[in-house]
């Protein structure tokens, strides 16, 4: 595996694989890889001939009083673990090296996409994830770029950024990964006190109660977000940001549960801010 | 030459070039080619292996009740001109193809550059300009990319744009090509009157006199504006948008003339609106 830290290394690099007809597979990241980047890897490696990942740490993503000087940093370790997932390219660019001295441009993707679950929260955080995720787009220039599900927010606004900016890259979703006990995997688990580990599978419970509420039938909106909330408030340690239930293709309300419905959870556990979602298909009509 | 009307096609054929090793010259244009236009297409064909041209009204960059329906079209003419200047591939795309349904991404550029000049009458002018560039520039690839000093709010924004988005091409900069009276060539000249024609060329002495003054030592920006504005005034059809003398690098305004110094004027002639600029180089001290 190479890693290179400029832009120009990585776009000469990836240009001369497309040139041989490689097909070139994208991973971007913020390291603290787990489980989760790593299927997404292994994602990669199944359908594309050259595999690249990227390690940046975006502070355009990152609001004010967030963790961006804690989030965990450790290239070695993640070295190894892409060295051991067969990557061929790892980018770990500086700061520096994608905002320089004097950068001024900012990308915002839809305001129904952006304005709306993490977004209310986190106000410009998603310009910085479309900024940086255009970036990285732009100079790695991959067939295809994988996303994990647990930002499934996120794998919205850069589906629509990559056709808006004609980015030529297929984005590719893939399932959360979650441990044994239903906590999905994140860098941020870390954070985590003993006890605030032991209360977090709340999240995914509330979830799966609400996929089985939409498989009983339930068709009203409130009551399944009503259900959810009581479920999270059984955790006394949990502090509920958002329950919400949304149209999973436009992040639009629904008033009736049917068709691809997204219910979201955004929570804290003390300091840390834990997200997750799940998808039920509903047949219209059922 | 080679027309296409899709980003797929477009892209496609430059990745092959690009591949074997030419270089690209790229010519965005919005049509209604004339000798400025045909300057920027001699220089990349000077410059690179091969040229391309797109010819695409963007109607994001007009505002509204500006002259987007009325921007004269002519593709068949166009496309004469582009041939005989031998470009080797055309790229007009229709309005659906560069903004299928659904489009909802924007880019911004610096307010520092933007938040100025053209962009104080024209809101969200510049963000039209950004975003097509973005686009066209991700899709064709270019080596180098050409546009005239008569848009030099325009070429600073691209310069910012390409740089922070890792575009990839250097932004080009020609000089602006006039009519034998100095009127500077515009694909809108054409909306004038005879009446208007004819006083149209004080825009261009306006700026000499602003070069003159420069010259014999005046150092002091306001007296020079006053001295442009004065100038403007003796024509009775003018109607003066602004007169602004900037730091050509940053659009910053200046205390002391001295360094790069722009000077830049847009006027109303009826209902044509008409820019032109003049840059002069002050060596500080002097």
């Amino acid at each position: 595996m190479k890693t290179v830290n400029t832009a120009k290394e990585v776009r000469t690099r990836v240009e001369r694989w497309r040139c041989h007809g490689r097909t070139i597979g994208f991973v971007p990241t913020m390291g603290a890889l787990h489980e989760g980047h790593i299927s997404l890897i292994q994602a990669a490696r199944r359908a594309c001939d050259r595999v690249v990942v990227s390690i940046f740490v975006n502070p355009k993503q990152f609001i004010p009083n967030e963790d961006f000087g804690n989030y965990p940093r450790d290239i070695k370790r993640d070295s190894r673990i892409a060295a051991a997932e067969k990557v061929d390219l790892l980018f770990a660019p500086s700061v520096d090296e994608m905002y320089p001295e004097g950068f001024d441009t900012r990308v915002r993707v839809s305001d129904r996409l952006t304005e709306t679950l993490c977004g209310l929260s986190r106000p410009n955080h998603f310009s910085g994830v479309a900024v940086i995720v255009a970036k990285l787009l732009i100079l790695v220039h991959p067939h295809k770029a994988y996303f994990g599900q647990k930002d499934f927010q996120q794998t919205l606004i850069v589906q629509q950024l990559a056709r808006d900016l004609n980015l030529d890259c297929e984005i590719e979703v893939q399932p959360t990964v979650r441990e044994a006990d239903g906590l999905a995997k994140s860098s941020r688990n870390g954070y985590l006190s003993e006890e605030e580990r032991r209360a977090a599978p709340i999240v995914y419970q509330a979830l799966k109660l609400a996929e089985g509420i939409l498989q009983v039938g339930e068709r009203n909106p409130r009551d399944m977000i009503e259900a959810v909330n009581k479920r999270l408030r059984s955790e006394s340690l949990i502090e509920i940001e958002y329950v919400a239930v949304k149209n999973a293709n436009t992040l639009e309300d629904l008033n009736v549960l049917t068709g691809r419905v997204l219910t979201a959870v955004a929570v804290r556990l003390g300091r840390t801010r834990l997200i997750d979602n799940i998808i039920v298909e509903v047949p219209s009509g059922s």
